[in-house]
């Protein structure tokens, strides 16, 4: 893909110019002229011969240099014959502002899969259709139709939404610094991961950040993420998902068209690519600017330096809720400070200098604790009490933050009295927030990162010699009969040709046999009879259980004598030898869904109450790591009763974790598994006596 | 208490007034002569003679006229000699300011003691010490040291932070007004229940709302709370708590000595006095600002009007999250808007008025969903798109606003292209957040406040025939023999006497009796050896279970023989025939707990795994009403399994909830029981089958 030559045009053909203030070919080819861009700026417009004091053309055709870039903003039928236009021309990307396509419906859909079409048989790299454009600052362009240009700094966001894109240039033109930031509309052919992809090779971007409704690959983008995440430089990735509740799904599927996943789906599908999820809009500008400013940090010990206890309290609140430790200092740190505070100040922490701390106290405080080995980031909270030196604290902090790598943020509680103090800050890319919650919801975010970026490499599963081809033969039978519904019969075929254990069976015709299959199952079994002339098999004596291996051949004579009594009519065709489940077996549900265009979700959880009442289940997309199966298990409230509790037995966990990991090969093997339930798998302290009880496998259709 | 006289004094002493700038005695002074206030103001100081161009006293006492209020800023150690000539003066009431009291230690609190013995001795209402001191714009007086005087209006305020005061007083100017400020600090004499009881009464006061990190009488708060929601005129009141984690108890207690308890007991309070608790601080500002703009809602139905589908998205997701409807539009609305609406517009909820939309299709479209029957409340969403005309869309929402009860919140998404639309709001006392997710929060708040005002009036348990003397009886023996822990047999009997089923047990001496008491149980039973001599019954036969009352007899026998077999010297003195469980009962964990200062708090949960690594509890002050237990039960993760799911029986809810009443009863006539543990107690379908388990009980010391 062209996406230098998309984002770094030398040339740039505004197709659908407009003269008309305040449209969007007006606007955008004012935007492209007005911000200092160097490159070659052509209008196409077929009514006018000038624009903006430049020559206009009336087709592309008619520009007689080469163009780089075609911004396209014709109406959406017009589209198609513009871009094979542009092609004809060699320009090798192109933005379609354009809406009217996928967002409408079927029509829209047909006409967004023919524009696609021709920018492949052209070699075209598309951004859109359906956006709003891009800004990338460093070179003065703003091939948008938002109003301002942001500054240039080192953030690469996307968004789907484009309105949402203006809102946050607009909102954050003091606190947030872009190196580009691109509306992606309908996604036609750059999505996501194409853009992850490419940012993460611009040494100018040192963060990524998008917001999303839906996303098509999410296999891939778990790979992206861990492939960035392990780059010698850190460059965490934030993301802002909507959509989060039916209500919201469909909201956004009546404006992009976005395929909605569920959202427990997407929270694991970030987390297991190492993506920071933001809880909502606020939270991804706080964490973008923390990210974008500070380093991360070694760990995850906090120190709150206050002038205000009430705060200094709500933020130990917030630290802690969020993973951080409000770190004890050391020994040597309390003495310190100690000499600087004043009687009635803290030296633990949270370490409150008190009201009437001027920035020097603030300054000694925070030299002193920022120097403390046993404190890896600072928050700093200033309130605006009679004699606060606003300005002269902030310059405190940002002489510090100079001299440390630790993160710093800085909640600066007040306006009135702080406009001085938070422009020196912003100038200085410190990050500052208004509220001590949203600082400590920042810090967590960046510990979090670093903790991930501390993970050894993963170790991906390989279960023991499943037997592939018997699988792919039970699934080719399925498909060829044109079933989607796998019998229980073929279901539990595939599971054991993949190592999961179920309970042994055997059809006996008479009581040498039942006791040899018995002395061969080697536990208590179960004997039922086989009849087609009979259904309740229990209101017949048709079942005996708890049979000890020596006394099944006598069992089986009793069994037939009973039903014989019973039905004396009954054909019978003889007995079910069946191995008897251990007792105090823990029932655990293991399953696999896919998630159209994202991959195939691995479930895992304990059964009944548990998944239907607490939904207590963990997600991860196949292929998973063995570590991915471990934090699934620890991820499970009830992952004590696994572990063992209460003098209770646990299960044999690491047979649990080996099943996860056959189930995540199933997947991987068998795409086109749509779901495969194990409910209930029954669990034990010893490896031998897992057993699935009943299992359950539909193909897509 | 004389509070009209602090809130509102005719002339003030400020003892400790001083001239260095900067200082508390000097801008304190400066505040109450700068700000429009019309009393009289008295600096007293032995120091000098003029202080602000003022005469200044030496002594109260040498002031010549009549004083209404002190305003204490002299060293702690000198406020009770100084307090005492307040009182001599017939002062009748106090602002201490000065800090050095119970914060500081046992030292303080005794000082604090005997501050306050003087104000109770002289009749004297103190607010403090250690605080801030109060605002009350409305005339023109800052007897404080926060810097600014807020503008006058609806809300009050007070904090048991003071930096948290300024801090909020600070950032909110231009969207919050205060009818009163008050920095209640150490709360000797006055606290939130006190203040919430005179602001309720104020007819200038709307809105209620406070900071604690800890409070000290529940009891009282769930009633003031309850009495102020059932007032004619609404006035929601608001709280933020801190101290929610472990840490941040502990830096709470550093800095005020607060009392801060178990936070979900905190959250069952506020819940139970009807108190809308704000997750952080800056949702504290939203909500005091949503409940000052806007009359409470009829019901829980909202529209959201944007001109960005993905803030739409964002917005329904926390509308829902938060408990709200995104409200299905009636077909009458949808038509009108089809025809002010672009065609790529949306009819539906959240109504998308596009990019483009200028002030009229806002206001076309604000005014024709407010008029729907089917919305009780509105969340306007603007991004600055280039068309975007913010001050106008702001006037629209203003003119919208003054012909509607309904509730509207604006979220204006932008910061640069919005200070006149903002200002517009503002003025207009229009609530205006930035953030999509916080508008719908906001409006969550103020329609659970309606809803709770819709309630109908509480239905009081009261339980049959409690045998309160036998209870008194028991508790008082055990008081008397200094003992806090009771016995088993003390704790079972209390509980029978309060209507507590417990298995039914003899001691029976012979075969006759046996099969006697057997029969009357009409029950199985169980049999179980009486012997000083053996202690694991089970390992000599001592025990027989599940036996039908006609064959008891017998088994006493059979009992005798095993247990003379295994142990034939030991002596036997007889047996208990004990009532056998019925089988499948649920396990419920009921329970009480005082917390000190409080309240005593009943608990509920299922049993085992459910309390104790769900966490899956509810909690409620005694005394509860019926609704209360009820909302407990509901509460709970596992409800369905009381009620019944998956084809199973629930258990007999009427029951269950009886016997909370019976707690909450036993927990308001003895308040001297600290701890009651039944766990479990064993329920099920039928309520002749309940049985409680094992009973504990522990008294305070």
């Amino acid at each position: 893909m062209h996406l230098d030559t998309l984002f770094s045009p030398q040339s740039i053909a505004v197709i659908g110019a407009s003269t008309k203030a305040g449209s969007v070919g007006y606007t955008l080819t004012e935007n492209l002229l007005k911000n200092g861009y160097r490159g070659k700026v052509y209008p196409v417009n077929p009514k006018t011969d000038r624009l903006f004091d430049l020559p206009c053309y009336k087709r592309v055709a008619d520009i007689p240099e080469a163009v780089d870039l075609a911004i396209i903003i014709v109406p959406a039928d017009i589209v198609p014959a513009v871009l094979r236009e542009a092609g004809e021309k060699n320009i090798r990307a192109a933005i379609i502002i354009s809406s009217g396509f996928k967002e409408t419906g079927a029509t829209g859909k047909a006409l967004e899969e023919t524009v696609l079409t021709i920018a492949q048989e052209f070699d075209i790299t598309l951004l859109g259709p359906n956006c709003l454009g891009f800004l990338h600052p460093k070179i003065g362009l703003n091939a948008s139709f938002a109003k301002h240009l942001p500054h240039d700094g080192s953030i690469a966001f996307f968004s789907q939404s484009g309105a949402l894109s203006t809102a946050l240039i607009d909102l954050s033109v003091d606190t947030l610094d872009f190196s580009h930031f691109v509306s992606i509309g309908n996604k036609t052919m750059i999505g996501e991961n194409e853009l992850l992809r490419y940012f993460a090779k611009d040494e100018n971007v040192k963060t990524l950040g998008f917001y999303t409704e839906g996303l098509t690959d999410g296999n891939t983008l778990i790979k992206i993420g861990r492939e960035i995440l392990a780059r010698a430089e850190a460059k965490p990735i934030i993301v802002l998902k909507s959509g989060t509740t039916t209500a919201g799904e469909s909201a956004s599927g009546s404006h992009t068209g976005a395929l909605a996943g569920n959202d427990a789906t997407y929270s694991a599908l970030f987390k297991q690519a190492r993506i920071v999820r933001a809880a909502n809009l606020e939270q991804l500008t706080h964490f973008l600017t923390a990210f974008s400013h500070n380093s991360l940090p070694e760990n995850n010990r906090l120190a709150i330096v206050t002038n205000a206890g009430g705060l200094g309290v709500l933020a130990t609140d917030a630290a802690v809720t969020n993973g951080l430790r409000v770190a004890t200092l050391s020994q040597e740190t309390q003495e310190k400070l100690t000499t600087i505070l004043p009687k009635a100040g803290s030296a633990l922490n949270p370490i409150d200098v008190l009201g009437d701390a001027l920035a020097d106290r603030y300054r000694a405080a925070m030299e002193i604790v920022v120097a403390d080995d046993q404190i890896d980031m600072l928050l700093v909270i200033v309130t605006p009490q009679t004699m606060t030196q606003a300005k002269e604290t902030a310059e405190a902090i940002v002489s510090i933050k100079q001299h440390t790598p630790k993160p710093i943020i800085a909640v600066f509680a007040g306006k009135v009295s702080f406009q001085d103090g938070l422009a020196a800050l912003q100038k200085n890319a410190i990050t500052t927030v208004t509220y001590p919650e949203a600082a400590a919801e920042a810090l967590a975010a960046l510990a979090q990162v670093a903790n991930w970026r501390k993970e050894t490499s993963p170790t991906p599963f390989s279960p023991e010699n499943p037997d592939h081809e018997k699988a792919a033969t039970i699934i080719q039978a399925a498909k060829n009969a044109g079933r989607a519904a796998l019998t229980e019969k073929e279901a539990s075929e595939i599971l054991i040709a993949y190592g999961f254990p179920f309970f042994a069976t055997s059809l006996v015709n008479n009581k040498e046999e039942a006791a040899s299959v018995a002395e061969k199952i080697d536990k208590k079994v179960a004997l039922k009879i086989v009849s087609p002339d009979i259904i309740h098999k229990s209101d017949v004596g048709g079942v005996i259980l708890n049979v000890e291996p020596k006394d099944a051949g006598e069992a089986y004579e009793k069994l037939m004598a009973q039903v014989k009594e019973h039905v004396p009519k009954a054909r019978l065709l003889g007995a079910l030898v069946v191995e008897m489940a251990e007792e105090g077996g823990q029932e655990i549900i293991l399953g696999l869904k896919k998630e159209p265009g994202l991959g195939t979700v691995v479930l895992a959880g304990l059964g009944g109450i548990f998944v239907e009442t607490f939904k207590d289940t963990a997600l991860r997309f196949a292929p998973l790591t063995r570590e991915d199966a471990e934090e699934m298990l620890h991820e499970l409230k009830a992952f004590p009763l696994l572990q063992g509790t209460r003098g209770q037995h646990g299960i044999h966990l690491e047979t649990l974790i080996t099943m996860i990991g056959r189930l995540s090969q199933l997947a991987e093997d068998f795409p086109e598994i749509a779901e495969l339930d194990l409910n209930p798998l029954l669990s034990f302290p010893k490896a031998e006596n897992f057993r699935v009880l009943d299992a359950r496998i539909r193909l897509e259709k």
